[in-house]
């Protein structure tokens, strides 16, 4: 199947902000490159700049405007990311959803600096169609899963089936990732053998006290 | 009339942007220490970080979400601007508007880390119902006037007069700022005798050919 | 203490859609006429038209934009609102909130059309702010407690009696009404005890087996 | 090519507010009579009941929230909507904006209730997107052109055609709507040219000294 690509979100925890960023960045590093599995990590936006100076790993943001320079305050402009050291972005969270014409600009806007793209989803459908605007991943996650420790890959596995189907008749070139729930070594298993490509995943790892043991288990049967 | 406060917002302008926004601010701090005048500078939020390590002045954020440490993806925590070194923001700017809800959950995040406080309004009432929720300088900005580089002083001069009467009967600990189109020696002279404490300022320092020399002149008259 | 204001907000229920939204409306008309107690109905926008033409009593909007006639589609216009026989809307209501400088122009709007209007919040500061405004109503409704059939007179009479003292040292003209979580008559009771003149109320009329018998209910205490 | 579907969004304007809406329903009922032409009205919101009630034409919503019934004050539910004698809606209209994941909502909603839908969507990217969630047509609207008299069949015909050619691809049973700027039967004709299998309009026909006039010379070239 390959390795996967494995993503993380650090949402606004305490325990993954200021130089605490920094720390669980370092220990995704030390995992990827015991691992050789690509991990990238998405710290808050006032934290992209100090992960990305001292860890050598994909920074990702959590979002990013699909606007330019100019006159967009508090908004997130692609230039200020990438020199701050971003290589990527997540659109379209289902904590921070956009439009569909917002999504199109944020992603026009995203590979305009050479950014990978995962755009969130919540259904098949809406994954189809995502798919379409033709992004690096989609990440598919069941709101109703988000934050439960229950992974998608267990308790809907159908529709990670279903979203890996209709995009890869779509948009081969996209690329699944599964999101909601996912945290132990088992659930990126399962993730991967209904065909996604890797895993989106956030409390898990950046709640646990152990954050370089936790990533250890979620690889440990690829 | 003391000596006034400068609130400089640099939008998403290219020109402000990654270490362009840490020469911009060193440039206010000079100006700052030379004349005496308090300068804060409001960069992007991926520079905040590498502003507040590098000069001796209030950092602001261009945007706070109401939100506490937690699932909000994508959304500004005040803990993580806090750990950036920010100590103040702006809420509610005319390109970032907030529900009421909102600026009351947002002002009250910021209170608790401390944080310095100005509100953005666009006229007479909703000054007057910003400084109820008593943040530190409300900031009266008719949008119509926003980057046109026609002074709300001149234009209108009638709204500030109105908002600082209101404010001060109202609130009067409560301080208004003078927003939208101000650049000049004059602007500023003007909005002080209308009872403002100070400016919110942005293209026309961050897109001056040189800030600093655009900055000596914004002060000159006072 | 005066007769109360009743205002029945039919949100979605279906209890309350179409041809049903009329039923109710005369259970209100006749409990009214019995009384001699205000009360207003607001029913879904669609269904506004038909409960005008057949009753005698104040029909409100559950929503109204701050815009004119124009390029506006999907908004709601004061206009047709007034043309369809509204004489009031609800603006800011917990499920449909709006901007600072929204509620402004929302309020003008329904002001040009001679509206009744009532400016929903969730706090003491923000129904502050809100009267600052000027509407004829501030509606307090804590979010934790609407629809869950827990009156806010009983489970937090304090945010009531500090929202009426706010309101009336600031805008006496300004009236309170008490929302979340009231259906009976000593709900309603509570709420003028503690200074409210009057409640918003819904799901405890609406989706009652017998609405009349309910609205007797609520006003049997007064 | 078929006849042609004409869809007209009457958004806010005044001279199809109230009665006035129902007059311009009669003219295209008649224009519709005469030519066999399939047209349907798009009146506001407070307007639909009576408009459906006095003309035989297939009432639309200008805008569905993608909810059902119950705690959704303010929001638009297709229960009412349907009992109100709708029996189609605009969704995502470049006025009423919704994301990708509200779209697919509304969408659903509105097809529980039997509705026709058309998504508007803004070039070619996301009308493929939209088409994927297969509604009964999508609308293609470039933003700039909107409103502007100038049509889109001849300011951009390429976005007309690269649309009809990706959704045809894609999603063969979807039906392209050309929108923004048609006004005249020369517009008409160049959109059905280019693959549209209608148009949505609004200004052209509704500020029109004569609507019906103005709707006859509409359908003249076909």
């Amino acid at each position: 199947m390959g390795l996967p690509f494995i993503l993380l979100n650090y949402k606004t925890y305490l325990q993954g902000t200021g130089q605490e960023a920094v720390k669980i960045a370092k220990a995704c590093q030390a995992v990827s490159e015991e691992s050789g599995i690509e991990i990238a990590v998405a710290p808050q936006l006032p934290d992209i700049y100090r992960v990305a100076l001292e860890v050598d790993l994909p920074v990702f943001s959590q979002h990013l405007d699909g606007i330019g320079a100019g006159s967009f305050t508090g908004q997130i402009f692609g230039g200020s990311l990438k020199a701050a050291g971003a290589s990527g972005t997540l659109i379209n969270h289902s904590e921070k959803r956009l439009t569909l014409a917002e999504i199109e600009a944020s992603l026009n806007a995203a590979k305009k600096f050479g950014f990978k793209t995962v755009i969130c989803t919540n259904n098949v459908p809406t994954t189809a169609a995502a798919a379409i605007l033709e992004p690096d991943y989609v990440a598919i996650e069941p709101p109703e899963l988000i934050g439960t420790g229950i992974p998608v890959s267990k308790a809907d596995p159908e529709i990670v089936r279903a979203s890996v189907k209709a995009v890869s008749s779509l948009k081969p070139e996209v690329k699944v990732l599964c999101g909601a729930g996912i945290s132990k070594g088992e659930d990126l298993k399962a993730a991967l053998e209904l065909g996604a490509k890797g895993v989106l995943l956030a409390s898990g790892i950046i709640k646990a006290e152990d954050p370089k043991a936790a990533l250890e288990d979620l690889i440990s049967l690829v």
